[in-house]
């Protein structure tokens, strides 16, 4: 079954709760939580408070990105404001395998992302230690962008790998997902959607989530 | 008479314009958004997604305190989010006179912020240029920390600067500030006084504001 | 047919238009600006205020090498200078994709250009957006150096790559190029030769251009 | 006597040597060097590769304006291009007295610049080793700003710093210096005039030096 | 044979060259010398200063292991210092060409080392220049950690590569081996193997020494 | 009294414990360690594991001076290491007072180093906060350098700021002090000497010892 993650960057940050309200009662799978420094992308978007206000009071798990330079000094920070996975860059991290392993030392799932024009290579020698891969499909730091195509070659290269090597692990892909191309990145490999404004900018919520399902039922 | 500037970094940030609504009824007269980027001070908070969700939805000014490295290339994202005050730290900034030209040139008011240990010397040749001086009471980063009783001597120091060259500006003083010190803070020259726990985390904001105005109204 | 890109790097910058002219007259057809910052190459040479000088006085396109850390910020300065090329390098680019969608955004071609140590795994999933390739045949920083041998293999690769994946791009060859190697260069399969003492270091600029010409006109 | 330093900066970089020696015939005593190199200053401009195309085919000495991060590592670079004094900048500098010694180590003068913003407080120790100080009146990293009016008060109390410890040396003042008000900048204790656009966009180099030498003549 | 290089992070730095001297007479081959500068690693060892102290007291050969950032600037200190082999991290050299010819070119040995999550790509076109290159089979940092089962398939892939390419040469895993994984290293292709706790940390080192030669004494 | 500190930095690294019994012995005050990273300053020395291996083996405090940047963040290793004093560098930190604080809570002393050229504007806001201030009398990096004379003048506006204040606390000077001149520092106010190659390399370290007690035993 394909999960959806909604991706908190396009929720109203008046009212975060009751966002978060809307899609876990329209039955999503994870909160992805969108972390920006303004050093690893040109954004600042929000830190470790803004999960504590929201721990405890939904069921979602919190699928924390960390897209931020140097992220091992947070990963305490964020596990305690609730994360229950956590996603470094590939290309933030000299030293990727002990952030993974510290990541995991507190408890909570590893992934890496990696950047759309990042190479497979980046993982090969820590996939095994991993519990997701994050594809991005458009640049971070900013919502509302196109879904970049070779994005799909990367998700079936990895699966490869994936079956090559015997693992079972969630592919994630983040950016420009929507109910068109949702089948199509599903197909490629992926089981965890994250959308954004595809999810939060539409009129019902529950109805956008149940289109996604429909698309989505065959994997 | 003085000024109240509740910090946004203890409001509730699973309902913030809730909060923020809270203060501006109890009569505050700005909020305070501290922005933190987790390079310059060791956490990350909100950026100006979060802004843009509440502009237009209260009538307190934004009064934003940008404690990030580099705050240049984010000044236009603030002003565009909202800000009516954008603070910047000497500490961050090299070319501060640059960077309070830069805020100043997109119409609105331009502050610099000193941490504990920073001298006045770091202000000198900029002085005329602000609207106001931010005094650091505690070391940025977190809320709820203790005023250093070191500030009161500089926002004298400050004061008497502004005397002798018969300028009049803003002086905030922000860390620490609660109903107990907030008189002898306004007696030492400021006329902003930013609280965060002392103001959100109480039974009452309205009453509390209340206090506080009875504290200072001497002033 | 293969290209000739002198390098500006070797021209006289005491005056430059008139050295410019002369590789002009005699025929070339790119100009190879090198911008070095001091900090991604152990050099500092030429920024935008030098190229805007000539900027519409001579024929030849401009094609800017940028040798600089984080180049997005000083993209549309060379646009503005006169840039009909822009290469940045993998290696100063944690988001190259979103850099190349940059450099393209504002009408100009956009290139990768890749150290002498950095694989091709580097360019897998941009290839499809470039417009050049530039193979570095020494460390970038310094005219006069020596052709790195292994630089052949790497062309060699790149057009496997190409052909591959039916793609038609061009790739250019900077370091170390002179009579001697020009052929073997091509054959690999390069279609652009920077080349900067070889070309303004001679005694007849048009009779070396010539020379290479006639080297090269098998391809 | 006040000297007059025109800023390459504003010359025409397609035919430099004649510019400069349009200056060197008007009669003016040093050639203004400004190397930026886009991390210090948001401009990149030329380096020591360019000196070397003008080096002994000028009489005027080269006063080289390092507006570069870390400026120790290129110090033999400048000097063997010809330099005859080397400015660094106080901002760039953790160990501003080592600098100094390095630069003074090479047998060239040197000097300390400070940002319209810095405080005098950072040269107070180092004042005894400097050859001169360059007191800025704009923000560094482009020609044609506006003078800031606060660097008058600067000048006069760096002179009265010089006075009252019986020191002699050379006050160079860079940024928006006209006609009209290079004496105001003389009269507060200037004797080095940097002039940029004021000198080389005039209608006729010799011309505005005798107009400047007019103004100053009183000096 | 399989060649044996202590780490001088297990050593006893009160009493160094005796430490030295036992691993000596014990029959080691090489004495492996981390050196941490605090950023490129988290810790901070040992430089310069401490190899000249030993340096003309041992015979052993100094295999000095550089996890510093930009390391170029310090090769000319650890030549001098007395070392052999210098080895620089891929992770930590933008220009790794460049710094292996420049440690080549004061006449010691060049290595490659890369950190367990690091790819063979970061190595594929450089390999011909190297005379050493070093798997990591910890995170550097610390001594005493657990040897990373995925060492092995890269040592046997570096293995692959050299045989496919006819080249021979060192290769040198550090991190986790002891007696019971030694030989096992070996296998996989690894001829130099550095051990720390499991060398110095032992009652005899004499005695343990001899056990590894017999582990290894079929390779 | 004036207390003198020797530099480990003139130690014999090879046979270390021995040479500190040796001062130890000669009845000096502190051990001076000299952490220096490679980066605050252009050297590295020695870490956290250095200390370890002659800690509880010798009487003398461990006074330690990190020439580091970001030194937070070791700050628990070296208490761990056995620190009985910390000193930071002004430069170093841009939350001085916070670096401070933190020193402190691990109950060790705390201590303010000033590079030759840094205004004591640096300190003034946190003098309250210091259990020692120490002014260089060398940049620091290397031993054996010359006393800057300039250094007299800041310890004795040091020893007015103290006194004015009515503070007691130590006044640390290090670099070139010497027979000859050390009577002159603390003549100005300093006392607590650092001497590396004045002590280490003398013939008998027990007569430099009484040599420097007798020259200071006026104070």
């Amino acid at each position: 079954m394909i999960k959806l993650a909604p991706s908190i960057l396009s929720a109203n940050f008046a009212g975060l709760l009751e966002d978060i309200k809307k899609v876990e009662e329209a039955g999503v799978d994870l909160l992805h939580i969108d972390v920006m420094d303004g050093h690893f992308v040109p954004n600042i978007t929000i830190g470790p408070l803004v999960l504590e206000s929201i721990k405890g009071r939904t069921t979602l798990p919190f699928d924390v990105h960390l897209m931020i330079e140097n992220p091992d000094r947070y990963i305490p920070n964020f596990v305690k404001a609730g994360a229950d996975i956590i996603t470094v860059h590939a290309e933030a991290c000299h030293h990727i395998h002990r952030t993974i392993q510290n990541i995991k030392s507190h408890g909570v799932k590893a992934a890496v992302a990696l950047n759309p024009g990042t190479s497979l290579t980046s993982i090969e020698y820590i996939l095994e230690e991993l519990d997701m891969v994050l594809i991005m499909s458009v640049n971070p730091g900013f919502g509302g962008q196109h879904f970049i195509p070779s994005a799909l070659d990367k998700i079936r290269s990895l699966k490869k790998m994936l079956v090559d090597r015997n693992l079972v692990m969630d592919i994630q892909v983040d950016g420009g997902i929507k109910l068109e191309n949702a089948a199509e990145v599903a197909g490629a490999g992926a089981n965890i959607l994250v959308a954004g404004s595809a999810i939060f900018n539409t009129e019902s919520i529950e109805d956008t989530v149940k289109l996604f399902r429909n698309r989505l039922d065959s994997f």
